[in-house]
């Protein structure tokens, strides 16, 4: 019998483990077209909780009583779609189980690229690509910048620090804790700044940024963006991909320096990744080769087995993960 | 004896009649290349509260004890300029003062384009740029769009909402009270939203807002720009012209939908008039006709002789003004 994480109830508030319920579900014969697939990793994102609040947003909100989905790499064990076989890894979005029977359709091989296979759910998967084209196309940052990025040590921002490294940009993180924020500058940052040291955020800032930012990818929102705000340079370009910090409170954010929008002449422009699909090319070229050369450094916080899958979850909330967050079943 | 207006202390909040001197000023004998101006019309305008505090914006503060500096047209009565004569009419930032002696590089002819000339200081000066690029060129505003623009009533937002109006869109307007609310109709608004209403902004924008909008053009901040993120279509753009709410009070920005910034991949851009005066032949190409034409309905409120001005200015706080708020010296 399979097995899938289903949303029990919606959370209020940050989640909690009588949110989600482990269901036995079906294990169909395959129709023609379908693979069945083992998954083996599951990708773990701060997106989700987006899904479990029943409010129309760019991705459906989760069924109560049915399987969660989210990204996933598996083998396939049964095939019945041409092209596919069994033994191959695929890439596909019914995460949340151990089996997935989805239309071949809806699965991607992995890519050859000698990385191992997981990876295509962190720098060369969605977070790799939001913090490609967040950083490069939607922040339109440029070598020499000074980028600030919030939740530096995350899948995402640890991966915007270092390719505004390697594209010759000087980066601030910020990242919560002395052990995450020495990860953060062991990938290059130029400064970290550690956000529950209990100095409010705009001091620290300015403290490293006596010249001020021209860059802000924002994944965290609240405070930080504030204190973005209000070192912004004339003309400061904000990437928001993600605002973990009102993800579960719903508590307004207070912006003190949002006046500053006016005379600084700021950009701010949300975003999500898959509106840069068709630009997969370019992405898995330049980072496929840093990831290959040992440019970029890959981490990864793994918990292990399907019943851990909401420990993962909520650890994202309470910064239990350094790089991408996964389950490995 | 010539008169200027001074700060005479800053204000702490809402300014009030003890923060403004009327004082005496020298009139010296003109210089080589300076002219003396008997100002006929000076500009009131809400960014001057900007200037009165003692921070760095993109206009520096107005220094204590000395003319304060506005948008002004006048009747030259000496010159010492090549080119200048007495009694041509000019554009300057020597107002808030009854007499200017200036050089003539800081003075511009009024075109001829017959029209008043205080319309320069109007749809056809700051005021009318403001609006015309911000809702063109900053918020890309197209034919078919639904732009909402807050203090619809004012000088740059009641000619927002006539270039929209000119441009084919679909134009929601803002406004304090019934007066204001029936003449923001009376320019061409589709609809018109009362603040004072009691309601929440968000739920009057909704109902007269079905399908969104696209655009909004931000004179007020706080509350406004709130509803407008809670309203935004995908991609909608947001043009930051003024947050007249809080230049008073400082109080933080509250923002309930700052997370729709990402989902609805929502621009928001700082902009100020000046990045724009390369331009303004396309400007008085397009708005000159208009209001020749008869097409823009100019309206001004107009305060009468030097000793009104800080009356004039308070009234921007407290809904004083239908239009372009201007005294007559």
């Amino acid at each position: 019998m399979a097995q899938a994480w289903t949303l029990a109830s919606r959370p209020n508030g940050t989640p909690t483990h009588d949110n989600f319920a482990l269901i036995d579900v079906a294990s169909p014969a395959l129709e023609p077209g379908q693979i069945r697939i083992a998954n083996h990793w599951l990708s773990v994102d701060p997106y989700m909780r987006g899904r479990m609040n029943d409010v129309k947003s760019y991705t459906p909100p989760f069924v109560l009583g049915e399987p969660m989905q989210g990204g996933a790499v598996g083998e396939i064990t049964e095939s019945a779609a041409e092209g596919f076989a069994v033994g191959d890894l695929v890439l596909h979005m019914a995460g949340w189980r151990d089996e997935a029977v989805i239309p071949a359709s809806q699965a991607q091989r992995v890519p050859a690229l000698g990385v191992d296979p997981q990876a295509f759910l962190g720098q060369l998967g969605m977070p790799g690509m939001t913090a490609y084209f967040g950083l490069l196309e939607v922040a339109s940052a440029k070598p020499g910048d000074v980028v600030f990025v919030s939740a530096a040590a995350g899948a995402v921002g640890s991966t915007v620090v270092q390719i505004a490294k390697a594209k010759g940009m000087t980066v601030i993180g910020s990242a919560g804790g002395a052990d995450k924020c020495a990860w953060v500058s062991s990938l290059g940052a130029d400064a970290v700044i550690d956000y529950k040291d209990g100095t409010p955020l705009i001091k620290q800032l300015a403290a490293v940024a006596p010249n001020g930012i021209d860059v802000y990818f924002d994944n965290v929102g609240g405070e930080h963006l504030d204190a973005a705000l209000g070192l912004a340079n004339e003309r400061a370009r904000f990437a928001i991909c993600g605002m973990i910090e009102m993800y579960n409170t719903g508590a307004p954010t207070e912006l003190r320096f949002a006046a500053r929008i006016i005379g600084a002449r700021i950009r701010i422009q949300g975003f999500i990744v898959s509106d840069y699909m068709s630009r997969a090319g370019e992405f898995y070229n330049e980072m496929g080769g840093w990831l290959q050369s040992g440019q970029l450094v890959r981490e990864e916080t793994i918990h292990e087995g399907l019943a851990s899958m909401p420990d993962a979850f909520l650890g994202l909330f309470s910064g239990g993960n350094k790089g991408k967050m996964l389950v490995r079943v």
